[in-house]
C-alpha cells in the first residue's frame, strides 16, 4: 500500500501515524473533514472554471483547450510567454457599439458643447444638423461626415486636456437605451477571457478602429490593459513649446485608420509580433483574424456574433455598425470560433 | 554581546557552538574562511554596484540616486511600477553611429545588392553614385537623397522577408573602422543601465529615428527590449492577400519620422504615458528629453556626450550624425546629466 494511501486511511479513522492525535479527537477530525469536503469542490471550481459567465459549450471549451494547448510545457504546441500575444477589437467585442460607436456619441456631445465657440458650424454640415439635434441627418454624409465630426471633437486641445475631457464624459454620460455608464457596458464574459489569458502568461492588446487616446482614458481601469498595449486610430499630434511648457497638441488631421487592412498594419507597427489569438466581431476585424490565423503553430480566431436582441442587440450583415458579412462567411468556412452571444453567455454586462 | 558576533567569534576560533566541529578541524575551517573572506566582497560588489562599467562619478551617482528615489516605498517620490517608463534613443545612445548611422550602411549595402534588378538606377541619383561606390556623393543630396536610399532598401518585400534580410546583414557585415559586427558596437555601460532599470521595475523602450522594423531584428537579443517596446520611424505597410497567404508588404513611402518633435509624438502614440526617464545623445532627442523632464514628480534626463576619440569617436556641435548643439546647451542650462564618455565609462563595448 503506498504511504500516501495509508496516511489518508489512518486520518480517516482519526489516527495520526505519529500517534500525536488520539482516537479521542475523532469528533474534531470529523468536523474538520466535513468542512474540508465542502470547501474542496468550491476551491476546485475556482481553479477549473476560469470563465464562469460562459455557458458550457463549444466556444468556452475551445478557449480553454487553446490556452491549455499552448501553455503545456514540453508539448510541441507550447508557445513561449513572449510570443503569447492576444489582440482584441474593442467596439462590439469588449463593449457594446449600438446604436452608434460610443466614441461617435462622445464626439456628438463634444461638438454640441463646442458649438457656441464655432458660429461657422451653424451653416456647415455635418455640424449644422448635429447642433439642431438631428444626429441621423448629420451622419447621412457617410464616412466623410463622421471623420469631420471626430476631427472637430478631438482637435485643438492638448493630449493631457483630452484625457480629462474623455474621463469627464465617461463619468457623466449615460447610454440612451440602457441608462448605464458606457464603461458598464463592457462584456463580463470577455473580461473573464482577458483575465484568463493574462493569468496564463498572455500579453493582451486592444487593436481597434477607435481612437487610441479615447480608449486610453478608460482601458487600464476597465480592462486592465495599459496604455502601451492599445493600438488604435490616431490623429496627428504636434509638439508645441510656444507657451514655454511642452505640450502635445491634437490636430484635426487623420494620421492612421486602424481598421480592416489597417489592423494587421497597426499590429506590425505597434506590436511587431504576429498574435497567436485574435478576437473580433465585424468585417473590420477580418484581416486581423486572417493575419493571426495564417501564422505557423497553434492559432486562435474568435468572432463574437451579436445574436441577443433581448439582452443586448442582434445584428450582423445589415448593420451600420459592426457590419458582419464577409467575416461571418469566412468564420464558418474556416471553422473559427463563432460565439453565439445568446446561448454562450450567461450574463452580458458585469 | 549579540548572538551573531558570538557565533562568528566561535567560528573564527574553530569551535562550533554545538560542539560538532572539533578543534582538530581547524585547518579545514581556516581554509574555508579564507575562501569566504575572498568571496564575500565580490558578492557584495555585485549587489551594491549595478553599474560596474561606470567609473564612480556624478553621472553614475545620479543614475543610482534617481532609481533609489523613485523605488523607495513610502517616499513622496515613489513612482508606481506601471509609471516607470524609461525611453532610450538608439543611434549614439545604445550603440555607435559613426561614420554613418548603421541603418544607412545597411541601406547602402542593400541598394548595391539590388542594383542588378534596377538598371534605371544607373542614371538616377543618389543611386548612380552609390553603385559606383561613392557613398559621399550619393549622400550629398541631403535628407531627400537619404530617404530615397532608405526607401529603396526597405521596400518591395514583406515584413517577414525584411526581418531575414536585416538579420543576415547583421550576421555578416562588419564595421569599416572596428571590424566588429554592428551588434557588438553597443555600449556596455548602457546595457547595464537597461538591466538595472528593469531590475527595479522599469519598462524600457527604444524611441529612435531608426526604422522600427530594422531595430526589431536585433533589439530583443541585443538589448533585452521586445518588439512591442520599440518606437521608431516607419514606412507604409499594406496588407496583401493576392497570393492567398496574408502578407504585409513594405512600401517605398515614409509614414512616420520618429525624430526631433516626432519623438514625443511617437511616445504619445505608441506608449501613451509620459516617461519619467529619457536617455539621448543628440539634438534629435531634445524634445523627448524636454517632454520627459517637464512632467510632474521625479524626472531624469541624460545625454551621452561623445568625448572619446581614442576608444570611440569625439563629436558634438559640428557632426553630420548625432548633431549635438542645442541639446548640449540645454543640458548644461537645465542641469541634465551629461555623460562624459571618456571619463565616465570604463569600457565602451562589451
Amino acid at each position: 500500500m503506498p504511504t500516501s494511501s495509508r496516511i489518508s486511511r489512518d486520518r480517516r479513522h482519526g489516527h495520526h501515524r505519529n500517534g500525536v492525535v488520539s482516537t479521542g479527537s475523532r469528533g474534531l477530525i470529523v468536523a474538520v473533514t466535513a468542512i474540508l469536503v465542502q470547501a474542496v469542490p468550491a476551491a476546485r471550481g475556482l481553479q477549473t472554471d476560469p470563465l464562469p459567465s460562459w455557458n458550457d459549450g463549444a466556444s468556452k471549451r475551445a478557449i480553454v483547450a487553446f490556452v491549455e494547448r499552448v501553455t503545456k510545457s514540453g508539448s510541441p504546441d507550447f508557445v513561449t510567454p513572449a510570443e503569447r500575444i492576444a489582440v482584441f477589437d474593442n467596439d462590439g467585442t469588449l463593449w457594446a457599439e449600438q446604436p452608434l460607436y460610443f466614441q461617435v456619441l462622445f464626439a456628438v456631445d463634444r461638438v454640441r458643447a463646442l458649438a457656441p465657440k464655432h458660429p461657422e458650424w451653424q451653416a456647415k454640415e455635418p455640424f449644422a444638423s448635429l447642433i439642431k439635434g438631428d444626429t441621423k441627418a448629420a451622419l447621412a454624409g457617410g464616412e466623410h461626415a463622421l471623420m469631420e465630426i471626430i476631427a472637430a471633437a478631438h482637435a485643438g486641445v492638448s493630449t493631457d486636456e483630452f484625457q480629462v475631457i474623455v474621463k469627464d464624459w465617461l463619468a457623466t454620460a449615460r447610454h440612451p437605451a440602457t441608462g448605464r455608464p458606457y464603461t458598464k457596458m463592457v462584456y463580463q464574459p470577455m473580461l473573464e477571457v482577458l483575465a484568463y489569458l493574462r493569468a496564463n502568461g498572455f500579453k493582451t492588446f486592444i487593436v481597434s478602429g477607435g481612437g487610441v487616446e479615447f480608449m486610453r482614458a478608460f482601458a487600464e481601469e476597465t480592462y486592465g490593459i495599459p496604455p502601451e498595449q492599445i493600438v488604435g486610430s490616431s490623429g496627428v499630434v504636434t509638439f508645441d513649446l510656444s507657451t514655454g511648457t511642452p505640450r502635445l497638441m491634437k490636430q484635426a488631421k487623420v494620421e492612421f485608420v486602424d481598421d480592416g487592412p489597417g489592423k494587421p498594419a497597426g499590429i506590425n507597427r505597434f506590436i511587431g509580433r504576429r498574435p497567436i489569438a485574435a478576437f473580433g466581431n465585424s468585417d473590420g476585424d477580418l484581416q486581423m483574424l486572417q493575419w493571426t490565423a495564417a501564422g505557423q503553430g497553434p492559432r486562435f480566431a474568435l468572432y463574437v456574433h451579436h445574436t441577443d436582441a433581448a439582452r443586448e442587440w442582434a445584428y450582423d450583415r445589415a448593420s451600420h455598425v459592426g457590419h458582419f458579412d464577409k467575416g461571418l462567411d469566412e468564420a464558418k468556412a474556416k471553422g473559427w470560433i463563432l460565439v453565439d452571444m445568446k446561448t454562450d453567455w450567461k450574463v452580458i454586462y458585469p
